[in-house]
């Protein structure tokens, strides 16, 4: 704390107090002079000391956490980051799409890229996407509907496609009307719109930890103050949520609650109907966002949040990117009717609409039944490689490895024994041309755990078996000769 | 101010008690027991009266302010909004799109819509849209790349159309790298994307006034401070610019230096330099919104702010949606090197990548220099529907309203007699078949004001002179026949 204390900011500077402050605080944490993990000294000290606003410390905390020196965990404070972990941060953004994911391989330095097997990304295969189908349907909107084809679609999304998708929620127990529905370009928009809707500076959100990031970036950008929820295997840990709805009042939670991004874990039904009260009786809405429950290997149905809906508090984002194809660019919500107003003028401020062609090209597939059959062929695929992965894990994973298999989905889940780093074993692993998915990339605050997910999109089935194999003998290896890392996080209450 | 200091909140409640302000002030002004342009009590009297913290005070400002019952002027204060002028106000948003223009009839009632001369729209008539030449690059893209088409893009854009950007940029005079270039769903993206990346709470943007009211929403949704400079016949007004930079600093400025919409005026290029100037000296950015400047009627050629920055503070926003398809939602931005990372970041949490398939496809329209063609397609029409309308407006706009004919562009501008109410001259063309844009549409603070624009967008060459005609007659009956309404503002120091 010393350090800090001999900070002097120069008024007469042109330069902003807050940039000035920024600087220093920079300086002090990338010079190691500032330990990782270190609490900061709260905004009215610092004001008080610097005889700042103290406006002037919230602007310079906020830029330093934007940029990842320093993260804040509510009630408990502001801390620096690990900043030999920043690279992994910067990452994290990719993690999803995959563009750059190779960049994770930080200090690793590895020649041949080709031979690499993938069981980082969660983005679909092209060779599963339906191109030619999609041809079709293309070229008869463009012959059918010519310049208006490339029209403004209505903000809310184009009318026959909101029907059709009505219709083909019936299947999931989920009875809505038209107007209820909104199209938007993507799951990520959805977040994205949502949190203009209903965040305001310094409101506070509840999510699932871990999760996925590409969530809590957008939370983050609107200012709110993120309250985590540890999840167990059977959904989210409700003594846990209860407790800390007594303290804080979220606008929202944000929840997977099929075959959770990054766990595969899936809520129970009574867990579902238990949020749900909640949601009632505190007031807030849950933002269910369900990117894979028609990926199903084992056969029981699922139940998602919106289908037990009785008190219109479920706000439901599907996306089609991940079991169709992600660069459509296209997703639709359902919104509770007390907030329409508020979606419809963010997704106006937004990008005002959603591309007409293929909202109108997406329409005549689902209309066409293509949509089913491609589901079916897809399912098809994903459960011979679930089932590989499975007999694979169970054959080849070290036994200090702890894991709970999903039903279904295409994530999995592993914990490495307590004080090991994944991130370590992440650059391990990319050295022998296997890549996985550290949980700092799922993290709410970006720490180094102990975790890791491995993903069955981006791999052939074919692959597994040896690649697990491979990975099992590398993690024997590891465990062995790695000392413990005391700073690797737990993001469980005792899970195993 | 009595009825304020009348209302009470109650802390035993478990609603907000934001919200129960919010509702206490709501009630007030909607039942007109504040009147109109009244000025709120500050945060701090209020927070002190009430006895409350003042970020209640602040949360429920916020809220009147984005439900249009109260607005701010910066240095001002805040004000109560005439309500009686919201259902304007709320159809502000779909006034670029045209869904709902109709909407705009307020208490009018009017039964064939059929008929109507729409001077209102500024978005493009289908019959000009390039269809069959855009199914065949389609094709060609789906044949070509197949599933390729369909992954997610890079976040800053297909590498292939940023490049053939860069060549198109170089006839403008803007010599940039493809690193510079970013691709995004839209300009409206671009503005969303760029306050996502450079305003933080509570920061300073400045505004011409009148202006796209589509960048003040977003720019509200990021609680920025709006600062207006108003803008004259040549351009931003400098004096007031450089005044206002005295007091505030601004993160940027929103500006559009060719046929500014809605005005149609375009800044001289003495103005040009002397803004960067500007910006250098008090380094902020400038948000170039180049939505048209490619349609120039007159024939010598534009300069833009982008070409003359020498000290990379600007920041340039290209739509292709006024003159190609608005559909496509496509459009790019060149960005100085100092916020690529900040720009990037919040283009991905936005919507991860715009539409890949669109991206290559419009590669190929530039590459096969189809879209060349497709410009002077348009220009020639464009220009017939502007040389009539010059010509009409000269013949038959009575000698009251006064306005200053732009080179190009879409849009004309006119300014009704001192008093007079833009809001109830449009209700009165409407009631005849006629819609105009009032100026309550493009001023920042959403007021009735005493300007209206045209545009030649959405309108047949061969209905201009009929309709300039008509509206002329209902203009000289509406200024014989209305009492002049002193709440109307004038957008202008003093222009006429």
């Amino acid at each position: 704390m010393r350090l800090i204390d001999e900070i002097r900011l120069d008024k007469t500077n042109t330069k902003y107090l807050y940039l000035q402050l920024f600087d220093e605080l920079k300086k002090l944490i990338e010079s190691n002079n500032i330990k990782p993990h270190t609490k900061l000294p709260t905004i009215r000290y610092l004001a008080d000391k610097l005889n700042v606003n103290s406006s002037t410390i919230v602007n310079a905390y906020n830029q330093l956490e934007a940029k990842g020196y320093i993260y804040k965990k509510i009630g408990s404070g502001t801390f620096v980051q690990d900043v030999s972990s920043k690279e992994v941060k910067e990452l994290i953004l990719d993690e999803e799409t995959n563009m750059n994911m190779d960049n994770l391989r930080l200090d690793v330095d590895a020649n041949n890229d080709e031979k690499i097997i993938n069981f980082a990304s969660t983005a679909p295969m092209p060779d599963l996407f339906p191109i030619d189908d999609f041809k079709i349907v293309l070229n008869e909107v463009l012959d059918r509907d010519k310049g208006r084809a490339f029209m403004y679609q209505e903000s809310q999304g184009y009318l026959a496609l909101r029907k059709a998708i009505c219709n083909y929620l019936i299947s999931f127990n989920i009875n809505t009307s038209e107007s209820n529905i909104h199209i938007i370009s993507g799951a990520q928009q959805g977040i994205d719109i949502l949190s203009k809707a209903l965040i305001e500076y310094g409101n506070v959100v509840f999510t699932e930890n871990p999760t996925y990031t590409g969530a809590i970036a957008v939370f983050k950008s609107r200012s709110a103050r993120i309250v985590e929820i540890p999840i167990n295997k059977d959904g989210i840990d409700l003594i846990d949520l209860e407790y800390k709805l007594r303290s804080f009042k979220p606008k929202f939670i944000y929840v997977m609650p099929n075959f959770q991004n990054p766990t595969g874990y899936s809520y129970t039904i009574t867990k579902m109907k238990k949020l749900i009260e909640l949601a009632d009786k505190y007031n807030f809405y849950i933002i269910e966002d369900d990117y894979i429950s028609d990926l199903n290997s084992i056969a029981q149905p699922r139940n998602t949040l919106k289908s037990l809906d009785t008190v219109d508090k479920v706000i439901y984002i599907k996306s089609f990117s991940k079991i169709f194809m992600p660069g459509l660019r296209l997703a639709f919500m359902i919104i509770p009717k007390t907030i329409y107003n508020e979606v419809i003028s963010a997704k106006h401020i937004s990008d005002i609409s959603t591309s007409s062609l293929i909202q109108r090209a997406f329409h005549l597939y689902l209309e066409k039944k293509i949509w089913q059959k491609h589901i079916e062929q897809v399912n098809t695929i994903y459960t011979k490689r679930y089932n590989t992965i499975i007999k694979s894990i169970k054959k080849h994973m070290p036994k200090q490895i702890k894991y709970i298999l999903p039903q279904g989905g295409l994530n999995f889940w592993f914990s490495l024994p307590s004080g090991y780093s994944a991130n370590e074993l992440y650059k391990l692993c990319y050295k022998y041309q296997i890549t996985i998915a550290p949980g700092s990339l799922f993290d709410v605050w970006q720490r180094d755990t102990r975790h890791f997910r491995l993903s069955i999109a981006s791999i052939h089935n074919d692959e597994i078996d040896t690649g697990i194999a491979k990975l099992g003998q590398i993690i024997a290896y590891f465990l062995k000769n790695n000392q413990k890392d005391p700073i690797a996080v737990d993001l469980y209450n005792n899970l195993f």
